[in-house]
Parts: structure tokens; C-alpha cells; sequence
């Protein structure tokens, strides 16, 4: 894959730099202390979930691979480096032949995760493996954020359809990135058009107030909206008088009328009366879209009501009040040379003041009840457990630097929807709680 | 401007599609309608700043400028929209020539803002306004957010600089945008080399635990990190026993030792130690970074602490609890014809369920007391009154369609801490509260 598979809007021709300064001085000294060929292990996991939430979404993990094949120092990256005297010449020499040819393995995208959970394994030299720390975990760290949320509000929201449509209140490139993982955590379709580009994601969208202040009435707009775009569209019916809207846009549009969307107010109670004075007008088949703030909590209050599609911005884009997750990137284990033959040692900081890590390579299974109910997280350094041979989550993603296979965010979405299904039911009460799961270490 | 001039890592060659779908079939109905090039102003403002919060620090304005400068419908965005029949030939044909001819006003970046201020005035045909709405308002959003973070941090800071380190936490590209947001706010340094790259903020850093897990001792990786990097570099000590690597470091790297870093752990209670074993081994001058989920408030508690820097991640980068701004972009005036000469109509949102706003083209004044420190936020449709005349906070940042002028972030920087200086003392208080100052309306 080359850089320009990335496709437009957004070229990156390398995301070497996404990159904190101090992976590049480690680099330098092991380089010269002999050590940076080391055979090393690190493992991206989280020591707990977000608060109250009950379980955590692998997201990103595509996004990773296109990172690391991407993950290239070229001229002006090496100039700058130079420049900038962030590292030494005989670094830099290292730096300019740099393509990753380690091993990957992990969770599979759209899986669900616990607590020490080893979502993503990579091992290599020292040298070639911590320079990808951190734009590992910032994607990881946020796409798994979204995908959580959508999660959520996909659970909350059953059979209705959600819309993403946060890309105004987050950073524009992590909009992209958002609606790529709130399809994979359940969402139907996006309003950003860029994310349709990038991600072959459905993207929707009408209009906004400012259209029908655009015009010299409503009727004006309505009906300029309906001419060109046909009845079925969506008409915006709470820019002045909620009531006279309805009877406006089934007027213009005839009782063929696509949808109308409301935007604020109580959206209970208006969702019920415009349901009622659509039907009223023959307008039977009239969807009801509202999009007000939504987030799983508000998308549950209106499961009651006659609402056929949310669209979600903020809360989803957010995180719902999770906008980040707390995963890290360990060295687990390590060799004392670059030989496969030698054993490996496990290692973990050890201080008094917490963040402490257990050493070791990992493997991880989910353990399922006499109904294929999952009842335990289960991570070990030793032989894995007979009886959870066949339930191993790791899976291998890059074999001697080559990615072995890519998905599409259907196959990833399916993933997800079968991963949540397979918890216990409680997983997806929206109070909060602990984990669904406990996690075992054997 | 050319996309080369965006710069590498991140190579934009388009803005477009960080559109939201419904703005480009509101232009194709506006087209049909006849009412697409009707001369329009749209503003972007906020309608409460963050719960608890005292002001809103403006930033992103120099990143709008980009975007608006690089929104071109090239033919890969032309042949997708089509493909995916987004809009119809008419629309499409006329945004293959789409340039922003308009001007945009808008408060200065760095400047601070209140619930109304209009932080940003685009005018023009309905239809080249239209289309920015999204991008506009991921940028102010985002990068507004994490700048309000940033300069509550660097309040709480006082002299003592402090590190961005959050990018980790974040969307890879929003890390960018977040370093260039928290050293306008007053952040000193980042450890993400692309903001390095991308916006010549300065650059640190130097080791993490894993580096002294790779070797097989503590002061083995002491020893190789002094030897390559020099004395006065910063170690970290708190992967084993804390006493013990301070005892370690200073006998390697002499009592010149630059710095140690503590990640871990009671931060003022285990810098209070350090710094005393430090002053027993002599190394009076080496300072202490400390870095483990710090927010505002733990700066703060860290003010009376011997620590010389703070590494702030996490908080940073997801705006320390309120990870997006609610800056919204409204049409508020508008005419009938692209006739200069025909006066504007002043338009809003009507409806009783909340979301209305003040229609009409607004310039906005910060009213000063006889010492020179603000007392209110003054914004009318009006003529400006004589008394505030040299107090308007709008200026002109893009004029039929040219950007005016660029500025560097230490401009920005240097003007954020003035308008923070500007306003009553209780501005920078941590806890707590409304806006600092009102918002009066004339």
C-alpha cells in the first residue's frame, strides 16, 4: 500500500511523526548502548474502564496497520529532525532505513475488551517497536472511545436508525475517524461527507435552519426544498412554529412526505404531537427524525416514543463523557539480544505509586457458559488452557512487517454486534457499573 | 497559498468534504430556488461558555484561515459526489468553480470570549457561506476547548512551564492541533514531534519506563541514557524504587544532573523527598518534572510542591472535563438579491423550544473600568457608541476572499496572556462560577 491508497481529503505520507520526542533520545541512546536490538515485547491494555461503563470496544485497529506501513522517515521528516537536533547523525542514518518488520497481534476490530485485556501485542527490536507507542495509542485511545459510545447509543436506540453528525464539535480529521468507528459501534450512516469518502460510510443530510431563514417564508423553503430534492426528503419543522410547519410541509409535499426533523424543544412531547397531526393530515408514512443533544440516556427516554431516527453530534463525538481511553503501551518482555532462540524475560515497572504492569507475553480467551454466555476474561503468560484453546482472542494482524489482511467496516461492524451479544444482558444497561466480566489471570 | 504550503505530516490537499452533507443540498435547492447567491452573514458564537467556566479563549482562527483558503471541490470530490449522487450536474458544476470571494471578521486568536460573543463574521452569497459551516466549527470548537484547558493550566502554573504530552490521548491529527491550542493558552513545550514539525513549537523529551525495562539494570539504563544524551538530561525515576534511582542518577550523571522526572505515585509528598535527597547529594540545580494525570486543580496543590515543570497529557487533550466548545454558526442577516446596496434583513430561529439567538450583523466591545480591567462584553446590531469605538474586539481576517495577513503563535501567545491580564482578577480562579464578565446587549 502506498500513500496515496489513503485516499483524499486527508494525504498523510507518513505518520512517522506522530511521535513524542522522547521515543526518539531512547532510540538514540539504546542505538548506542547496544541494547536497541534487543527482542522486545509491548502490549497496549487498559488497567480499568471508564468509569461505570461495563465494557470497552476495539477500535482502530485498521487505522493502526494503515499507521504502521505508513510509519516511513523520508527526506523533509529526517531535515527537520536534523535541524532540530532532536537526535544524533548515526540515529538518523537508523531512522532513514526504517520500515517496521516485526509481528502484530490482537483483538480483532470491533471486539469487545476488559481490563487488562492485551487489545494489541507487537514485537520486534526495541528499537523498531517503541517508536510506534504513540500513534498506537492515539488511535486506539480514541477510536475506541467513539466506538463505545456508539455502542451505547446503538443498544439504546434497538432497531431505529442512528445518525452521526458530530464532525462540528470535534477536530476535523478525528470527525472522519469518528464516524468510522461509531458505524463500526452500531451507527447507520454519517453527515460527514469526508468520512463517506474515506470509509464508504452512507452519509444523509437535508437542511439546516439558516435554509429556511434564507428564504421569505417557510412555505418558500419548504417548497424550494421539495422541488429539488423530491417529497422524500427531510423538512426542518421547528424554525418558527412547530404546528404550522407540519401542516406547511405535508401542504407542499404531499402526504408522501420522506421526514421531518426536530431539533429542539421537549422532544417527547413534540415528537408525539407532530406524530399525531401527521397522521391527522394522511401523512402516515412521515418519518420523525429528532437530533437535539442526544446521548444514550435521551436516545432510551424516547424508546416510548413515536421516533423513527436519532442523529447524534456531541455525545457521540465525545465519547459521552469518555472522550479518551486510558490505554497504554508496555514493554512486557524482552531478550538480551536480537537471537529468537533465546528465552524471553517478563519485566514491569515495579515503584510503590501505581501504574504498575504484570510482566510477560500474553494470551487472552474469553470464557463462555453452558449458553455461549461469556463469563470471564482470561489473560495468562504460561500454556494456554485446553478448554480455552479454541476461544483465544489474538489474533496475528502484521507477520515480518507485512499486514496479513484488511477488513471492511461491515465485516468489523458484524463483529461488534456479535461480540455485545455475546455478554450477559446486563452489559448493556446504561447505570453505572462494573465490568460485565471479570478478568481472570492464571 | 498552495496545499504544499499545509506542510507535511499532514498534507490537506482539500478542505471540502469536511462538509456536513446537508450543506450541499441546501445549495442545490438554494440553486433551483434562485436564492443561492442572496448576500448573506452568518456568525459564529456560543450561547453559554462550559459549566463552571469564566471565559472562552479563542483559537483555531489561524487554522479557519487555512481551511478557507484550501476549500476547493477538486475532481476526485467532484466525481465522488457524483458517483454517490450527493447533489445534482447544476451543483456540481458550480462547485468545480467554488472560491470563498467573501470577507470573514472575526475576534483575534488568543483573544478571550463570553456567552455571545460573535468570535467570527462571515459574509458573502448564501451559498460560499453555507458550505463552511462544518469545517469552521470543528476547528474553533476543538481547538477553542483545549486552549481554555491549556490557559486554566497555565494560571494554575504560574512561572513554572509546563509540557504537552497529551497526543496519545487523542486523535493523532487533533494531537497536532491540540499542542498548537495549549502553547497559545501558555503551555511552554509539546513532546509531539508533528507539532514540532508542523508549527515549530518547541520540542522535549527523553525516556520512559520501558527504556529502563530494556536493560538489565536501572543504572545500566541511566548510565547509557547520560552517555548518549548528556548530563543534563531528564531521569526517570520512579520504574523501581524512587530513592534508590535518585541515589543512582546523580552518582552517573554528577551532580549536574539536568533533571528527574516522577510519573507516579503522591506527587507532592514524593517531590518534597526527592528534592531534599537532591539538595544531600549536591545536586542542587537538578530540577524536578512531574507528570501523572495532571489536571489544573493538581497543578494547583502542586504550587507550594519543589517542582520546576509540569507534563500535562490526558487533561490537556480532552479540555480537562468539557472536550469541545458549543460555538454554533448561524445565518443572522441576509438579503434578497446580491445587491450590495440592498439592506440586510436580521434572521433568527424563532421557535419556543430553546436555540433561538439575536438575528442581525453584531460588532462587539470590551467595556474597561477606570483601571483599565474589563467589566462587561458589549455587543449590539447597531451604531458602535462613540465611548467604545476603540474598543471593538472584530477585526478583519480575510477580505473578498484574501487572507489578510498570518500570524505566529507567540503573536497569538503574547495576546492570550494579555487578555487574560485584562480581565478581573477572579478570571483565574479555579473554582467554579459564571462568566467573569457580563454579556450586555445594545
Amino acid at each position: 500500500m502506498n500513500t496515496a491508497d489513503l485516499g483524499l481529503p486527508v494525504d498523510v505520507p507518513s505518520t512517522a511523526l506522530f511521535t513524542d520526542h522522547y521515543e526518539l533520545t531512547m532510540l538514540q541512546a539504546a542505538l548506542a548502548a547496544g541494547t536497541a536490538e534487543r527482542r522486545s515485547v509491548f502490549e497496549v491494555f487498559t488497567r480499568r474502564l471508564p468509569e461505570g461503563r461495563r465494557y470497552g470496544v476495539v477500535a482502530g485497529t485498521g487505522r493502526v496497520l494503515d499507521a504502521v506501513e505508513n510509519f516511513r522517515f523520508d527526506e523533509p521528516v529526517i531535515r527537520f529532525l536534523r535541524e532540530r537536533r532532536i537526535v544524533d547523525e548515526r540515529t538518523l542514518a537508523w531512522l532513514a532505513d526504517y520500515r517496521f518488520t516485526g509481528d502484530v497481534w490482537g483483538y480483532p476490530e470491533g471486539e469487545v475488551y476488559f481490563p487488562g485485556s492485551p487489545v494489541l501485542r507487537v514485537e520486534g527490536s526495541f528499537a523498531e517497536c517503541v517508536l510506534l507507542e504513540t500513534v498506537i495509542l492515539s488511535i486506539l485511545n480514541h477510536d475506541s472511545a467513539i466506538a463505545a459510545a456508539a455502542s451505547r447509543m446503538a443498544s439504546a436506540a434497538g432497531d431505529r436508525p442512528l445518525i452521526e453528525m458530530g464532525a462540528r464539535r470535534t477536530h476535523e480529521l478525528a470527525a472522519v475517524a469518528s464516524s468510522r468507528a461509531a458505524y463500526i459501534g452500531g451507527f447507520a450512516t454519517t453527515s460527514d461527507l469526508a468520512a463517506g469518502f474515506r470509509y464508504d460510510i452512507p452519509t444523509v443530510g437535508t437542511s439546516a435552519h439558516a435554509f429556511t431563514l434564507l428564504h421569505d417564508s417557510e412555505r418558500d423553503a419548504f417548497r424550494a426544498q421539495v422541488d429539488s430534492l423530491g417529497a422524500g426528503t427531510t423538512l426542518l419543522v421547528d424554525t418558527y412554529d412547530v404546528a404550522e410547519a407540519v401542516r406547511a410541509a405535508v401542504d407542499i409535499a404531499g402526504p408522501g412526505l420522506g421526514a421531518v426533523r426536530i431539533d429542539s424543544g421537549d422532544l417527547l412531547l413534540v415528537a408525539h404531537r407532530v406524530r399525531q397531526q401527521l397522521d391527522e393530515l394522511g401523512a402516515t408514512g412521515t418519518r420523525i427524525v429528532v437530533t437535539s443533544d442526544l446521548d444514550e440516556y435521551a436516545i432510551a427516554s424516547l424508546a416510548a416514543a413515536p421516533v423513527d431516527a436519532y442523529g447524534v453530534g456531541t455525545q457521540l463525538v465525545t465519547g459521552s463523557g469518555h472522550p479518551t481511553c486510558s490505554m497504554v503501551y508496555k514493554l512486557v518482555a524482552r531478550a538480551t539480544s536480537a537471537d529468537p532462540a533465546e528465552p524471553l524475560v517478563p519485566v514491569a515497572k515495579r515503584s510503590t505509586g501505581g501504574k504498575t504492569s504484570i510482566g510477560g507475553r500474553k494470551w487472552a480467551a474469553r470464557r463462555k457458559d453452558g449458553q455461549g454466555v461469556a463469563e470471564a476474561e482470561v489473560i495468562g503468560t504460561g500454556p494456554v488452557p485446553a478448554a480455552l484453546a479454541g476461544e483465544q482472542l489474538l489474533v496475528e494482524l502484521i507477520k515480518g512487517g507485512s499486514v496479513l489482511s484488511r477488513e471492511s467496516l461491515d465485516v468489523v461492524r458484524d463483529r461488534h454486534a456479535a461480540a455485545r451479544a455475546g455478554l450477559p444482558l446486563s452489559a448493556t444497561q446504561l447505570s453505572r457499573g462494573d465490568a460485565v466480566i471479570p478478568t481472570e489471570y492464571v
